[in-house]
């Protein structure tokens, strides 16, 4: 195979080496972590304010990852500040009311897509522009109803291939249920964009008394995943052609909006709508930075088993040879949820009666401490901590 | 001067010269149009179906004018078809309800912006990325509420840039009265995107009973212009140094949405909230193009007459050197309100207190046939068609 392009930085933060620690012997399977001062210099530092060290713009700073979050809360949250975003949900949700009427809650989200290659196994920039934004708002528990779509074309580009992208848009809005209602379009001259960019914004309506928050987490809580990891990410590496490997891999990408309404519906009916913690679908960084967020936000301990996790053997194989570890790439159609311990199992069972959810599993569990750390018990029966994606893995993902 | 190196197609269609016909001696100012088998073939021509005749994007594409909405009508409004969008306006209206609440009346809309350069006189790119949507909510006679903003960087973009960008989106969203409240980064590699492209999403409230439409112009009904036209694009053409020109003129970019508040509240006042018929802000394509818009739409003649055109001397000049007319120049702050005669000049009275508005005045008025035409009264007495841009004047004029 050949080395591939892009840069790539080490995932695994430098302290996890010091920090591979051998379980005690007798310690039970969901023994709570001891707090140690190396953990506590973990958490300081992590508590320190963001700073941007860097002078230009990286490739890591669309990563999804650390380098990401200094940007966004260095500079982003710093000058727009206010109480929706300072939330940095993937969606700000809000009550608009009519003068004389009750509020409607709304879920508000956006997302430019600027994958490479724009069509692969399993969909292309459009599908993944109608379905990232439809499941930025699905998991705060919204209907999505109404996206905006944004292009940003390069003169010269194919009319065929933009047509292409716009059928594949239209038909995932129809799964997804959703209509684009209103629209831009932007022509730079040749070499000043490549090829498409496409930005879609979206508004879903909340209808159920849900708050479903990544500070919600609970001691105790399950950590449900949906389906396989690294499908989407793993699939575009190959579809780069930079890896010589041929496998019958497919992007996920896929709207979970139906999944979620089914899962509010179950809570509903279980009289525990408010078990429903957080919701998150783990694309960029991938579920080891979703789950970092969680644990950051919620300020408690997210404990998986790497046994447990789903992983295809296709994506297993290509990220053995690149190095990359399937928890840190991009997912586009899986959801993570944190659900109290008394529904994780009915939830479970209709999450996998849903084709997005099938291979759906309880993957671990929420503890209290060490806080807004994310750790996991090893085959070996080590247990290490997972970090947030560091650098940069694969740009151009999404 | 220099030449200026971005293409330029006649922004005059070939069918004008033909159609400059001298008024008869004693027709009034305001005598109608006679439809002639001429007008008819013009008529005839415009309401075929849209067909995209490249195979390619071109500039033109991105225009505003005639070849943009080929693309639109005939890619994007084919393959995404719903009522919502195929009224065309510059947001999408509709009523989202809470299950035991009254509805409440949304707009909805979304630009990306590539203008280049970056900075320039006036403002920015993110001035522009605000105001441009703020605006685009305003005239549908909503008030703007959130706004979300996608950045697309070009790795080793400076961030001192992108902190002056940032920091000029904050105090346009304070002047506007809005909030940023989600928002998506990605990065692209050095030469895949030029500098940085933001696309800006809004929300805004329709709280007053208005039915604003590009298809509500009547016979009968006034045109006012809020100000000079043309000192957005113009400015963006000397800033790009294209041109050996020292002028002091500035970029035009301001929120209209307070601006339309005061007419709502006047129109209200004076009992004639239906009075006010559409609003638009001119800019792609310029006057010109948003009065073909509201002419097709509203299957209306609009005459506006020449000698009433605030344009700025230097912006003039410009256009004289040129060889560009500024009713098809970009405007970034001016506002186009079609109004019934009744309430036109106490809303021209109102529009001229705020200061967007110092300089508004009626340029002319609603005709009923020829259906779809704008006309000119020209300085000389003559009368002639002003078509729709073709062609692309100004690529990446916002």
């Amino acid at each position: 195979m050949t080395s591939h392009a892009f840069k790539m930085q080490s995932m695994i933060p430098g302290v996890n080496d010091e920090l591979e620690v051998e379980k005690e012997p007798n310690a039970s399977e969901t023994t709570d972590f001891t707090p140690s001062p190396l953990f506590e210099r973990v958490e300081r530092a992590r508590r320190r304010k963001h700073k941007i060290r860097e002078t230009h713009i990286t490739l890591a700073h669309g990563s999804g990852g650390k380098t990401m979050h200094e940007l966004i809360e260095a500079l982003f949250l710093d000058y727009f500040r206010n109480p929706l975003l300072e939330q940095l949900e993937d969606q700000a949700v809000f009550e608009v009311g009519h003068p004389e009427g009750a509020a409607s809650r709304l879920a508000f989200t956006t997302d430019s897509y600027v994958v490479d290659p724009i069509f692969f196994p399993g969909g292309d920039i459009g599908k993944l522009a109608i379905n990232g934004t439809v499941n930025d708002l699905a998991v705060s528990g919204a209907r999505p109803l109404y996206l905006s779509a944004g292009f940003i074309l390069e003169e010269g580009f194919p009319i065929a291939d933009l047509k292409r992208i716009v059928e594949s848009m239209r038909d995932a809005a129809r799964v997804a249920g959703v209509e684009i209602v209103t629209g831009d379009t932007k022509i730079v001259q040749q070499g000043g964009a490549d090829k498409v960019f496409i930005n879609t914004a979206g508004i879903g309506l909340i209808e159920k008394p849900v708050r479903i928050s990544s500070a919600a987490a609970r001691p105790g809580d399950k950590v449900i995943l949906s389906g396989t990891i690294g499908d989407h990410g793993t699939t575009i590496m190959i579809a780069r052609g930079e890896l010589e490997l041929e496998t019958e891999l497919a992007s996920d990408s896929a709207p979970l909006n139906l999944l979620v309404q089914e899962m509010v519906e179950t809570a509903h009916e279980l009289n525990a709508l408010n078990g429903i913690h957080c919701l998150r679908d783990p694309t960029r960084g991938g579920v080891a930075t979703t789950l970092n967020e969680i644990a950051l936000s919620s300020e408690v301990c997210i404990e998986i088993r790497e046994d447990l996790l789903p992983v295809r053997e296709e994506v297993k194989g290509a990220c053995e040879i690149l190095g990359l570890d399937p928890l840190y790439v991009a997912n586009e159609g899986k959801l993570v949820a944190i659900v109290s311990a008394e529904i994780a199992e009915p939830l479970l069972e209709k999450i996998r009666k849903n084709a997005a959810g099938e291979s759906a599993c309880i993957i671990g569990e929420v503890k209290a401490v060490p806080q807004g750390i994310v750790a996991m018990v090893t085959g070996f029966g080590g247990t290490r901590i997972v970090d947030m994606l560091a650098g940069e893995q694969l740009p151009r993902i999404c």
